[in-house]
């Protein structure tokens, strides 16, 4: 990590999101020089981290204006992509040029301006697809199971070219369920909204056995940090997973617990598209020694705290704005 | 086939090129409506088929105007991508652009406007990579060894996921070393150069001993068209291999030989960047009763007539057209 503590900044893509903002506090919190790209204006971005940010996306007009104000990055975490699985579904065109696309620019950017800079690549569990029953190993089949999932697969692949040919250090991280406060989608998100809205009767889809491998932001993003390549040219493939998993009615019930009252929960019985029973990473591709420092009970809790202050606050923040 | 006995017209991508020019004469003799796509002009492309011609690339503004003025196509043979694995490696985000772009452009626009068109995409033994010995299955593990490679690989597995996730009927045709007559690059190219230019001393890169898999472009075009998919959604590779295997040194001494005249060849044994041993294909992934049509010494002695014929008679045609 010595060359990071210099000068040179390093890059988050993809700053504005869930992920990328958490990421880029902490790269602030250890001491780098942070400047986020992202597609939309991220407003707390240069207060949360002291860095600058460049919208429009990850393209060659912004990491070339990028490069003229700030120099050659140390180190690029690539996270920006596609969002969902679902909207792959609907727009696999849309998904392709966020995930893939911005992948071939960054790599191709810094094989032409920054080839010593070491890259790290967001993947997912997608890669490996619906066909595992038990913890998945790093080196398992991938058989992706919709155009999200092939597209991040097309990344891993881009950066093993990059790699292979001309010599660039890259770590990918094939991201389980990350979930952690600042996260607006997917089951915590569309729970806590029935809950706010004053839903009793809890009716969920799918059947509440799938089993996931949940694992808070601030865990993640310290095992992202962690597997930035350094030294010779090589690229090496991380589970980013916690080890810990839990099916979605366990977690659904930490929730309704957390949040307090009599609720009903249900399965509606009826899954989603594209959404695989299990998956649940194998401990095989995880970095060693690095502890996980939030259980599921906290990262529940917290979230749910998250959720009432921020979120059920936010329009009588807006009234009080507004008001004199 | 009986589909595309209608009026529908199928497409050529990459139409302006070798074996694009090849596969639209053909699909035009068989009867097709053929319309053609390239980056560049064509001028003999209507002559030859009877069709038009879209260039500026294939992209949603070309695929509209033919989808305008033709209607849907019944076939698409997107043949459309980076031209060598050299280039590939020179400026890899442009052999990216070239052929993973354009194939997620093809395969979208296919999915919202003509979700019934049966596509083939052109692929190439290189995504097999350098470590294969003997002949190479079809089911052979992949391991790129060019940025060409891997982005040929790229766009099967958009293939792959189109045909997964939206029922798009797809073949993939891995090619291995097609020649014949109209190819303006590679070794017979290089071997007809030196022999036009008077060399006796004829001296190519790598040992002579490389085999390769060589197959003439018109027994490549009728695999291309025989293996067009039809019937339920499948998702199909086949070896695009004549199962024909000669050395790079038996192969220049038939090119030698059919030129005539006393030269001495010799091998550098220096070999290119990114050139495998051996790129054979075994008989597995090849399509059944596909018979060979032109064998080995008739196809090199044709393309030595051919370069004579209308590569030595360029200059002097461009004199007698100059001239009044």
């Amino acid at each position: 990590m010595a060359q990071l503590k210099e000068a040179k900044p390093v890059w988050v893509t993809g700053a504005g999101g869930f992920i990328g903002l958490h990421l880029s506090r902490f790269l602030a919190g250890v001491g780098h020089h942070v400047l986020g790209f992202g597609r939309s204006e991220a407003p707390g971005f240069a207060a949360a981290t002291g860095g600058a940010f460049f919208s429009g996306g990850v393209t060659a007009r912004t990491m070339d204006a990028a490069l003229a104000s700030h120099g050659r990055p140390a180190a690029v975490y690539h996270l920006a992509g596609g969002a969902t699985v679902g909207q792959s579904i609907a727009d696999p065109l849309k998904d392709f040029e966020q995930s893939v696309v911005s992948a071939a620019c960054v790599l191709d950017f810094l094989r032409r301006h920054a080839p010593d800079a070491s890259v790290v690549l967001a993947s997912s569990a997608a890669v490996y697809g619906g066909g595992h029953f038990g913890p998945i190993r790093v080196d398992a089949a991938l058989d992706p199971y919709s155009p999200y999932g092939y597209h991040k697969r097309m990344v891993e692949e881009l950066g093993r070219s990059y790699c292979a040919a001309y010599g660039q250090l890259v770590s990918v991280a094939r991201l389980f369920s990350v979930y952690g406060e600042g996260l607006r989608k997917q089951l915590l998100w569309d729970l806590c909204g029935m809950l706010a809205a004053g839903e009793t009767d809890i009716v969920l889809g799918g059947t509440g056995t799938e089993m996931r491998d949940w694992h808070h932001v601030s865990d993640v993003v310290r095992l992202i940090h962690r597997i930035l390549p350094a030294g010779e040219p090589r690229f090496t493939v991380y589970n980013g997973g916690a080890g810990a998993p839990a099916s979605v009615s366990t977690i659904s019930r930490m929730v309704l617990e957390a949040w307090g009252g009599n609720h009903r929960l249900s399965f509606s019985g009826k899954s989603r598209r594209g959404d695989p029973v299990n998956l649940i990473s194998d401990p095989s591709g995880v970095p060693e020694g690095l502890q996980l420092q939030v259980p599921l009970s906290r990262g529940i809790a917290g979230y749910v705290d998250w959720y009432r202050a921020e979120i059920l606050a936010e329009p009588v923040g807006h009234l009080r704005r507004s008001a004199p």
